[in-house]
């Protein structure tokens, strides 16, 4: 298994594009995105929680029910939510993309993001698709910006693995940034494979990778209304199908594991305003369904993700957003380290305070990149999650979103 | 009842006193406040259900277990929590503070506020103790200062009231600010009264205020470690005990309110960086549960909070924060109105969005207090929150506020 160039098109049989088709005002920011598998493929998705859900979730649950899909189709700049004729406008986009590649609308994964609760005109999309199949290449870099909100890089990514021998891969492309909790689904993430494997496996695929992925990041503890991962798995690498669990099912899962966890890591990495990455490893848990908690406790801690903005090792922070996760720790056996490129410092021990070197700890908080290490003395069990830090920037960005 | 000049020493028999003793480095910030009652006084408190405590939490818990107490210090600039002394500390206040007053230790009420995980050294309390003595007058002034942190402003209020026909006052101080989503108790909150009721008529006034009270406060969601809230009932006021449920409880269960829900507007008007109250108000929730976490969903949105800074209408975040809030909601039935000193606004009926004037909600979202009213058709229970929005300076405040 290893990372290759590319992102949604790596996969043998897929292409993709995105262009500017008139929902945004800004016309240099392209605005609609399309991806296209040239057979039809297994279709796997998983959505928001929220109960106040997009129009496009309800119409792509309903298209991909019978486990199959051939295309995604996706604008942003709208969210095509809270809207009286939103189902109506998802379905058209359906209907219309069908139409011009020749597929039925129930193989259209439809899906949008931007604000809620403005009407979405069909014109615009509508007008775009056939420069938008015009477009359709084996470069993914205009879909991955196409899907792009107040995002700043684009996600992408692309795994070569085997599977019985036979070489398969696995790429996706995702957007994140703001109102970003994921709960059960994210975001939006789209994943190509020319893997052969069954809708059914396909599903257990992702359902069982996005706890330990997507769910696992948090910019601001917003669930949003219009969260969702796609994958695509169109068989063309010509692997035995994979119906069952086993070997080759452990390579599948590994790959996607790998496309996941990058995209996780990169849209926490570049959430609204952030200019850190923050890493959160919890260890001896009593269970993992704690040291999950502990972890996006401490991650979504707007006091801890100020500090790391300001470089201020304010460990009582960390203690502070352990301390009212709802989960039963040992406070007398906590410890918490800050690391980075620049090294590594001991905070705290045994829920004590430890003196540490201010300069290195400075040094250590004014990287990139930081992981709070919590080790707790309450059992075995462990998790990751992912955030940013709280800047003037998320401020600036949400003080003035909308208008 | 009616609203009277005054704090902690409106009511007969209390003095208060705040110096600047030694433990921040600004030393024109008071640190060290003082309140004192001529009479032992019923006691009770409340306290916060992080599973981090402050040592005082623990001293505190302690010496009030017999139902009374005398007096209350309490020092800012430092939490004396997660310190291996932590305890011995908090018992020594109380040590030098009964012996200097002449009381026992155990009646006793100690409290600390500020960093975590930093030691906290005896001398300077211990050296402020005789001039923080010396200042006690009849004026809250200086103890509300004493007890501020990043607050701008100071927070008391008083209010006479009759029990009985005698007529009896009852007063308080709070201080606010950051790591606020107070669960159980609170920040700190000091409130005296003259009235004559016995402890545990006094708790249980306490217990069944504070849940629509401070706790419906939440400036960022961090349950701090060291929240408590404090009253002191002297009896002085001369009115026959409260020692039962009926008429005389009532009335002081409702200047109690009066108290409790003026400091908690102040607290959340005044939270780290604020420049507007928000009010989010539910009502047509199914249950009184429900109501309350609806509300604090909103009022504890980041996304919400900052559209308000921004005074941008985003309703959207509203309906997206209801959604997530973990309660079963008809979406279809959800109406959503903003209003202010300017006006009132509709911007969304049964789910979806209505046309809305964008230039008078700039002007209703321009102004200091904020409320954001939620109809739900789910039933008739409703609750309200208080919060702030979410500014440039909350980031600023938090970004280096240890060193």
């Amino acid at each position: 298994m290893k990372q290759i160039e590319g992102g949604v098109c790596a996969a043998a049989g897929f292409t993709a594009a995105g262009v500017y088709c008139g929902i945004r005002k800004n016309k240099t920011k392209k605005d609609l995105a399309l991806i296209v598998s040239e057979k039809r493929a297994a279709c796997a998705c998983v959505y928001t929680q929220n109960l106040v859900k997009g129009a496009p979730i309800a119409v792509t649950k309903r298209n991909v029910a019978d486990g199959y899909a051939s295309a995604i189709i996706c604008n942003s700049g709208n969210a095509n939510t809270c809207n009286a004729n939103g189902v109506e406008i998802a379905e058209t986009m359906c209907d219309l993309l069908g139409k011009a590649l020749g597929i039925p609308a129930f193989d259209v994964v439809v899906a949008s993001t931007g604000v809620i609760g403005k009407p979405l005109s069909i014109e615009p999309i509508a007008g775009g698709i056939p420069s938008l199949i015009e477009s359709l290449g084996d470069d993914s870099d205009g879909a991955a910006r196409a899907i792009m909100t107040t995002d700043v890089k684009k996600k992408e990514i692309a795994v070569e693995f085997s599977v019985g021998g036979t070489t398969c891969k696995i790429g996706g492309i995702a957007k994140g940034s703001g109102m970003i909790q994921p709960n059960m689904a994210t975001m939006l993430g789209f994943i190509t494979t020319d893997a052969a494997i069954n809708p059914a496996m396909l599903q257990k695929a992702l359902s069982s990778d996005v706890p330990e992925s997507f769910n696992m990041v948090s910019i601001d503890g917003d669930t949003s209304t219009n969260d969702m991962v796609t994958i695509l798995a169109n068989g063309m690498a010509g692997n035995e199908e994979i119906a069952e669990a086993g070997a080759d099912f452990d390579s599948f899962c590994a790959a996607l594991g790998m496309v996941t966890q990058y995209l996780s890591r990169a849209i926490a990495g570049d959430g609204e305003g952030a200019s850190k990455l923050l890493i959160c490893a919890v260890s001896g848990a009593a269970g993992k369904g704690d040291a999950k908690k502990l972890a996006k406790s401490v991650i979504n801690s707007p006091l801890v993700k100020c500090a790391m903005f300001g470089a201020d090792a304010n460990w009582g922070r960390v203690l502070c957003a352990l301390g009212y996760a709802g989960v039963a720790v040992d406070v007398s056996k906590v410890g918490v380290r800050f690391s980075s490129a620049a090294g590594e410092i001991e905070v705290c021990k045994n829920g004590m305070g430890v003196d540490f070197s201010e300069e290195l700890a400075k040094a250590v908080l004014s990287e990139s990149e930081i992981t709070i290490a919590v080790t707790l003395g309450d059992g075995d069990a462990s998790a990751t999650a992912f955030g940013c830090d709280l800047t003037y920037d998320y401020v600036k960005i949400n003080g003035d979103y909308r208008t």
